[in-house]
């Protein structure tokens, strides 16, 4: 089996053999531009881990990896306008570098090229692997629906909301580890469990994620803390504060919200933008936040431990499933 | 055999069925309001005529005709919004009646929806129908990439029109015949043959499109005739009068050029916009253009018979592929 850094390392070299680029050049630059950076690469690695716990010829997963993590990309560039996001790990974003039509046609031709890398497999599991990433792609589409639908309402509920973070965040993480496990023959079980694992890991993921976009150190984090208060963006921090305020910690939290802040204001001491931030911070820790996303998170740890323990294989060969999902129950970043 | 009408209304049964639409219903509004009008449903037609070439079974290439529909669909919610279009088959286009975001997600949402129409065929032609259809895909991207790239260019040649075009128009229609052949179990001679008898249809449609946004009739043609010319659109005629304008003609044409109109303008008698579209075709008729673009409707006419004759079955099961290039052809809407 490979070590972690060693999946890593093969992942970044074909990445950046760039091989998904044709011409026109200019349709792919902005998709070569969001993946120079490489981000965490977490789901293209999911894939590769689940790969190796059946098989060690590696170089035939790498394509189809890569398929995940252009996907990933692909929906970030097309997110990004929708949100009108300014930064994206630290660079500007392509429609606000280049412009709107640019994201919009480079993510399209980022999601056809995805499909094409996905079906590097073998013919006994094309059919399957196309059917799993539609009815992924899908799932990813609709979350992003309900995320936007959010935002304009105030009593978006729990369950709700885990439905939605399943579909947006969690579902392509799944996707990844069953197609890795899939077109390296697992049986059928094994890539379900690794599925319902990945859909655990996907919520431990985005929990801690809208966790850090609150309490995370902005240095590590490698983005500005507190963009989601701004927003008023409907997070698991604030729709549980919004369930579980007294009547004055209410009645503040929605003052706050109801005030408009330029989420691109740079936040100098004294801004109103920081005032809210410090402000919406200080209630949800007076409220107890912190401590229930961990709780939330760690029921989501024992979730992907009984999914993985349904993996039929030697338990060595599912140590990096665990350091993975070590890694991100205590990710700072 | 079926006849065009009779395919035409199982088409339009299978269409009325909306069994793409799922939950959020919200994310699929958009998909059923640009399908509702129907349009001319070429692309899908041409999936059933391939098919019926071969076998008559034809509920089994309905799916995947929609979804060569949806595609074609998807592709126009999102060039919509890159030409900032306000009407579209003479309603309001999606972007204009809901926003931006929702014409992006629901297009993304139909491109999903597209794949895994494509895909109910039997398992031995799945590999080479996502092949194709992949292909197929980038090729409209890349023709709507050089699109986007002529609008602000004053030098492009007939021949990167003809190339544009073949990829952003004739690549689907050619794609949808190829599909229908492949799925119905035709030889390769004959789908590759069918699709570059799509590839001249095509060709002719696009060319045909350009000639009647200027010769046609609004009431027939259904949209506003010289929306290009109001848009300085590198069309076919555009480009040939450039080439092919005495000094006089060309410096009248480029001052006209130089005149920025408003394409949303009602166009009432004396506007600015009325004026440039009645001197432009002014232009185009001295130059003898409209002549120029029949000849070369003709060549392809020429190219697509010969296509035609390469597919290996009885002259009368190709009946309707020769009636469906003489419809585009002879079209004036």
């Amino acid at each position: 089996m490979y070590a972690l850094d060693q999946l890593k390392a093969l992942l970044k070299e074909e990445l950046a053999k760039q091989e998904y680029v044709e011409t026109p050049y200019s349709l792919y630059a902005p998709i070569v531009y969001i993946l120079a950076d490489g981000g965490k690469l977490i789901r293209p690695m999911l894939a590769l881990i689940a790969y190796n716990i059946y098989r060690d010829d590696i170089e035939k997963v790498l394509k189809p990896a890569i398929g995940i993590e252009i996907f990933h990309n692909y929906t970030l560039l097309h997110d990004d306008i929708m949100d009108d996001a300014e930064l994206r790990r630290g660079k500007p974003t392509v429609h606000r570098k280049w412009n709107i039509n640019v994201a919009i046609l480079s993510g399209d031709a980022a999601a056809i090229t995805a499909y094409k890398y996905i079906g590097y497999c073998d013919d006994i599991y094309f059919r399957r692997a196309i059917d799993f990433f539609n009815q992924v792609a899908m799932d990813v589409c609709k979350g992003q629906q309900f995320d936007m639908e959010f935002e304009t309402r105030n009593d978006v509920t729990e369950a709700e909301y885990l439905h939605m973070i399943s579909m947006k965040t969690a579902a392509l993480l799944a996707g990844g580890l069953r197609h890795g496990a899939l077109i390296a023959g697992a049986p059928e079980d094994d890539y379900t469990a690794l599925y319902e694992f990945g859909l655990a890991l996907g919520m431990m993921f985005q929990l801690q994620d809208d966790y850090l976009d609150v309490y995370g150190d902005t240095e590590v984090f490698g983005k500005k803390i507190g963009g989601d208060i701004l927003e008023n963006k409907k997070t698991f921090l604030l729709i549980k504060a919004l369930e579980l305020a007294n009547p004055t910690e209410k009645k503040e939290l929605e003052e706050w919200l109801s005030r408009k802040c330029d989420k691109d204001d740079k936040g100098g001491k004294g801004s109103e933008s920081q005032d809210k931030i410090k402000a919406v911070t200080e209630i949800y820790t007076a409220i107890g936040i912190p401590a229930l996303v961990q709780a939330k998170i760690d029921l989501y740890v024992v979730e992907a431990k009984k999914a993985c323990e349904k993996i039929n294989v030697p338990p060595e060969r599912k140590r990096y499933l665990y350091e993975m999902m070590d890694f991100i129950d205590k990710r700072e970043k």
